[in-house]
């Protein structure tokens, strides 16, 4: 398959358009005051499902022939591709499945269910989800939609840059939380595209930094356990393969992020923004407020990727994550 | 004076255009399965300073002939028009002073002095602020920014209400926070100009339901004490009196809601709509919700105020809150 191009991006901002939310670039003098710097923000959370996920989804799922989604669509997800799912099920009308942990989130499956899509369960760490979703796609003819790792998820993922970048064209610096790789490398294709002096870093959590230390290995590493992190969206041992083609030729770095540092963008975004953040969806904002991104001219990019966090666990992960222990070190 | 036109309002928002955001239009299947009807909510927890207080506020500062206002603004408020103020002095480039009750939240006051604003506080219940504010004006030279009793303040409050019937002109009904009456006010003159079938009502605490007495009683009325409700921001005795000569003859009613149904609002907008609403600014959504705003045709427009509440207090608001004891009445 050939590679991701900016034409991509741009035809998936067509097929978009009637679908998504425009959603709202957000500054504040506190935040440029906290970051040092001009700081503008994309409020993915506010996109439709509550994440960026939406674009990816609608945008692969609305692309299939429909011959190959008429009987439906199925993926796997802990939380928001799967509610993204179920809404470009029901927006193509068609039937979709979700493969969710048994332990996820109640609200995040009842979101899922409230849009008509179909739950099924399983064990984390003793059923291999994607063989779940093999048979299932086989028994039901249902096609397969990926989190990240498909031309057409990274190609919507990047719409919302393209959107950012439109909008505020004086940006030297963007930055993308990291998971799989998806929305990094659709971002990273179209900010270079639109101006080659753009820098594009992505973020990932300390625990959780398999593309930062895949970028410094110079191929796909693997890390030895599953990541333990608050970022749960972010909690990839590996890279995904496509994503991975294209972050390690165009991204220009990647830093990482405490669950420390996300808690206190977290809070930042709700007192000053006024937007929920979740975990994952701070980390890039995290960066930031941490001074860990190198930046030198122009406003600085910030995607806020997604919300999809309950209010009580939102108050006790800002109330309980414990400040890093700084003095081990010294 | 002449009555609050339509003109007012559009004129307020070609010169609020330089300096306003544009707030976006926020809508869920969640929110209209709950409603039971469509919905969309213009979400003025993302304006400037987290009001829709900035448009009037800007408005009503940059309307001053310069010589009037050269040596600075003075206002009192214990919230969202206190920070709207300092933001509205800092970008004509004055002083303002804002006078703040000694046991405002906080964050609140160091919002105003982030800003650049001067503090002044005084003791609730001793003091008259009005009083403070009218010696600090002739002291200092600075010019009185009313919070809702003004001719520009309502305009640049209406200013809301035009984009969002702008963007959706299926609204049939729309719905408004009651405190001084000023957004009500700006909202009515713009709905009824721009199609006189839509109708327009406004929220009040229950506690704090002094528009809607004043309406029934046909002139305005003033509480026997002042309200105890979690709605702050419309904690008002009695209506201003300019938006009251507006609300009383357009507005086509005013609802009541209880502190239950304002923190079932804002846990609402935390979880489905990604955003932050106080108290005062969930109360349109708490209404729309609770069932308690008559609605025939279109969709429901429903204004989130403002966003300025602490995580603590909103975590505690949203877990302490008694229900109704509705078996009183049983």
């Amino acid at each position: 398959m050939s590679e991701l191009t900016a034409r991509d991006i741009e035809q998936a901002a067509v097929n978009l358009a009637p679908v998504v939310s425009r959603t709202p670039n957000l500054s504040a003098l506190s935040l440029d005051q906290a970051a040092g710097w001009p700081v503008v923000c994309k409020a993915e959370s506010l996109q439709r499902t509550g994440s960026f996920k939406f674009r990816g989804a609608y945008h692969h799922a609305s692309s299939l022939p429909v011959r190959e989604r008429e009987s439906g669509l199925v993926g796997a997800s802990s939380g928001n591709h799967a509610q993204a799912l179920a809404l470009a099920g029901r927006l193509l009308e068609v039937p979709t499945t979700v493969v969710i942990p048994a332990d996820a989130p109640a609200p995040k499956v009842e979101g899922v269910r409230a849009l008509g899509g179909q739950v099924v369960t399983y064990q984390r760490g003793t059923d291999d989800r994607d063989i779940l979703v093999a048979e299932i796609a086989a028994r039901e003819g249902q096609a397969i939609v990926p989190s990240a790792n498909s031309r057409h998820i990274m190609a919507g993922a990047g719409t919302a840059a393209l959107e950012l970048l439109t909008d505020h064209t004086e940006i030297g610096t963007l930055v993308v939380p990291v998971g799989g790789g998806g929305l990094a490398a659709g971002t990273a294709v179209i900010a270079k595209h639109l101006n080659p002096t753009v820098k594009v870093y992505g973020v990932e959590p300390e625990e959780g930094s398999d593309t930062m230390l895949s970028l410094r290995c110079g191929q796909r590493i693997a890390l030895p356990e599953p990541p333990s992190t608050i970022a749960d969206g972010l909690g990839h041992s590996s890279p995904a393969p496509l994503p991975w083609a294209v972050n390690s030729r165009y991204l220009d770095g990647v830093v990482t992020v405490t669950d420390q540092n996300i808690t206190t963008a977290m809070a930042f975004a709700f007192r000053h923004l006024k937007v929920v953040a979740e975990p994952s969806g701070a980390c890039a904002l995290a960066a930031v407020l941490a001074g860990l991104v190198p930046h030198e001219l122009g406003t600085i990019g910030v995607m806020i990727s997604g919300g999809g966090v309950d209010l009580s666990a939102f108050h006790r992960l800002i109330t309980t994550t414990p400040a890093r222990k700084e003095s081990a070190h010294a």
